[in-house]
């Protein structure tokens, strides 16, 4: 039988203790205002590091525990997915969709041709939004790993990681290396190519950033669920 | 060497017959006033069915050639996505994204459970709208081959296909079976199981009905180049 929350109509919510499950405001909110629970209907919570289990809501913040926490263990290799810093939603959507797919570490980082350039408060203010799309889509598609969204960081920490560099080319992601990087939307700089020797590529045609960085999650998740095995 | 068009700054142009390559009026448009392209400056045009050539732009809707038509051929085998029709801007995302991807058909379909209802003017003004974003990916991937997006069609006709039904579970999809069908948010009525007996799955979560279109997209694409080979 699987471990993992069922996927039908009832709400999954992140809480702090899975314990003594308490909904946050805003998730309260949401359930009582917006999707209408009432008292006595069921939901799953989970506190994003793999624990979840059945409650009973009960138009309050407490939630009522019905049945044992189930711990769904962590997927592993752990795979992160890098993207440069790009304009406009683009990096509301690449998490919105790489937590969907799993991808268990989000990583936004300054490029050398990043058109876009956040100044810290910025990077905080984006950073908190980020977060919070990762927990949305967390909950949407009922996971109980919430990936961890890092703060913005450059090419020379993705360097210290190991992180594989995506290029157009042969396919050849592999979970052998499950820490890629995507580069913005200009290409690398010859630095960042001396800083990230190793390549990898995604099929022989241009995808745009956003499209790549999913790709890229989709096929390391897929890979990580048995694809090819 | 590759037979693919170049994926530099050049832009990469849909036009009717590469023999006499003619831009559209909003081609020039776009090329003369939003790229601000000179006299003389490289372009590449395709006639989104395999042939492209390398030319040069001359400031009118005639373009130089400047070397031989290659074609790039078609691949095999051929992918299909069919997605049920869903609200909001979705379905521009998922063709975009698939277009992108290098799917071949691109297939919308009322669902028992299609939350949006399109009348037949909508849908003629829809299909029209997702044809003109199928080009302006493909020009931007530099691709050679256009995806054909379909007018919108039912499960019926999928099943006539033989069409696989994607649903959550071990990840299934593969090239044996080409042509895959992702239901509605809310799910696939008994009909329509029974009418697509046939079931693959993307990995054991929850996707958001756009994410397992691209998914299925960018693991057909990523079979077909090589992935697993």
């Amino acid at each position: 039988m699987s471990v993992e929350p069922p996927d039908g109509a009832a709400p999954h919510v992140l809480v702090d203790d899975v314990e003594v499950p308490v909904l946050a405001e805003d998730s309260l909110h949401h359930l009582a205002r917006v999707r209408r629970l009432r008292d006595g209907e069921a939901l799953t919570v989970t506190d994003g590091c793999g624990a979840w289990r059945p409650a009973r809501f009960r138009g309050r913040a407490e939630v009522e525990p019905d049945g044992p926490v189930v711990v769904v263990p962590a997927p592993e290799p752990e795979v992160t997915v890098a993207f440069a810093l790009t304009k406009s939603d683009k990096p509301e959507l690449v998490v919105q969709k790489l937590t969907e797919l799993g991808v268990d570490r989000i990583v936004v980082f300054r490029a050398d041709r990043s058109v876009v350039r956040w100044d810290e408060a910025k990077a905080a203010r984006q950073h908190q939004r980020l977060v919070a799309i990762a927990r949305g889509a967390c909950e949407q598609s009922h996971r109980c790993w919430l990936p961890v969204v890092e703060r913005l960081t450059d090419v020379a920490d993705l360097a210290a990681r190991g992180a594989v560099r995506l290029e157009r080319g042969p396919v050849g992601i592999s979970l052998a290396r499950p820490v890629v990087a995507v580069g913005p939307e200009g290409g690398w700089s010859e630095a960042e190519r001396d800083a990230l020797p190793e390549t990898a590529g995604l099929g022989p045609h241009v995808l745009r950033a956003e499209t790549a960085a999913i790709t890229a999650g989709a096929l390391l998740g897929a890979m990580r669920s048995g694809l090819g095995r």
